[in-house]
């Protein structure tokens, strides 16, 4: 297996380069760039769902989903009538800058101070993939265990928000949240945390105001 | 990103190769061999916990662990009384046919009727990598929604046994089994579907009759 690792590093360095691309086009037209990562299953399109009807008002949102398979989610995220692009990577575990690069010309970039990236729910591979965004938003829901920060580290060590999805399953689960907040700053002490829930709507006010002061700052520090 | 594709196929070819001198050593134990598969959290470990005691009567279990991180589930298993063996995999997405030929020394190979290998969790990359094994089990939480067949098909596509856990949680979720059982066996006419709750104990009679008699019959048949 040993003739993958120089390969990969190679495939890294060259996906950096292409990444770098991309952060330079968004810084260009002012674009925030969020990339959202988590396991399958742990809300990502839901929390989309949710956000972009409060942001919008005060941001104009795009998105980019990735999907192994089918187009579900962006006909998700179209009804809440947001621009959209799918990309399906018929197989691969991550999106990587290449495939951004040749997908985000469809979005209307000179109209839009937020991308949201939405990748493919996997929480190891796609956490060694640069996309040029700005920060990385990690889902981890109540249901997969309060353990998931210690057993798949790189993820949470290189996030900049932690969103805790599902807390309205919280009297359901044996989940323990100052466990599992006390595994990621282990690994990340910086790491914001959001508990929130899709299904009850509590927490997301916070989360929406921290987005949009994210977004703000940032526009007010472009020259 | 082309130039790692050449590369995988060659990495894959090699597993194949080493996965079927394994398949060789287990067959010539009578040892039949699981492959568990699932999302993070979904719950393979917590079925095991809950298998192996009522397994352990009739047939002598061992267990292979993987992680990217940590030793905990090894603990976990320790405790239920079975012989096990964690690999760590330090940032691998998947177990391969190597990794478990290092390993599998370490398990009391003469003293097994069956060895279950849970993988990294992850719904993507591990359906690439054959371990010898006689049959994949597929573990699906419902509080990951039905859609996941359809969103990440390859693990499906191979799977033998579907087991959809957290059945306990389906009134607090819109999971739809119908739904999921429909694009899981669209993928895969011949799938064997069991839902199951680790923490009712609803549904695990079932689902240990199978795994006994599935274990049975081969030993039946082997010459």
């Amino acid at each position: 297996m040993k003739e993958i690792v120089p390969v990969q590093q190679k495939v890294v360095a060259r996906n950096d380069e292409l990444a770098a691309r991309l952060a330079e086009l968004f810084a260009a037209r002012q674009i925030y760039v969020f990339n959202m990562l988590s396991s399958p299953g742990s809300g990502k399109t839901s929390l989309l769902e949710r956000l972009l009807p409060r942001l919008s008002p005060h941001l104009r949102c795009g998105v980019i989903e990735g999907d192994v398979q089918t187009e579900n989610d962006a006909r998700r995220i179209a009804r809440v009538g947001a621009p959209v692009r799918q990309i399906i990577t018929c197989g691969t575990c991550h999106l990587d800058a290449q495939m951004i690069l040749d997908h985000v010309g469809g979005l209307p970039l000179d109209a839009l101070d937020v991308i949201f990236i939405e990748n493919v729910g996997n929480l190891v591979c796609p956490s060694s993939y640069w996309l040029g965004e700005n920060a990385r938003m990690v889902i981890l829901s109540t249901t997969e265990g309060d353990d998931k920060p210690a057993k798949y580290p790189a993820v949470f060590r290189k996030a900049d928000l932690l969103v805790v999805n599902k807390i309205d399953l919280l009297p359901h689960t044996d989940f323990d949240m100052d466990q599992a907040v006390r595994y990621a700053r282990g690994l990340n002490p910086d790491l914001a945390v959001f508990p929130v829930s899709c299904r009850t709507g509590e927490g997301l006010d916070d989360l929406v105001a921290k987005l949009a002061a994210t977004v703000r700052d940032n526009q007010d520090s472009s020259p």
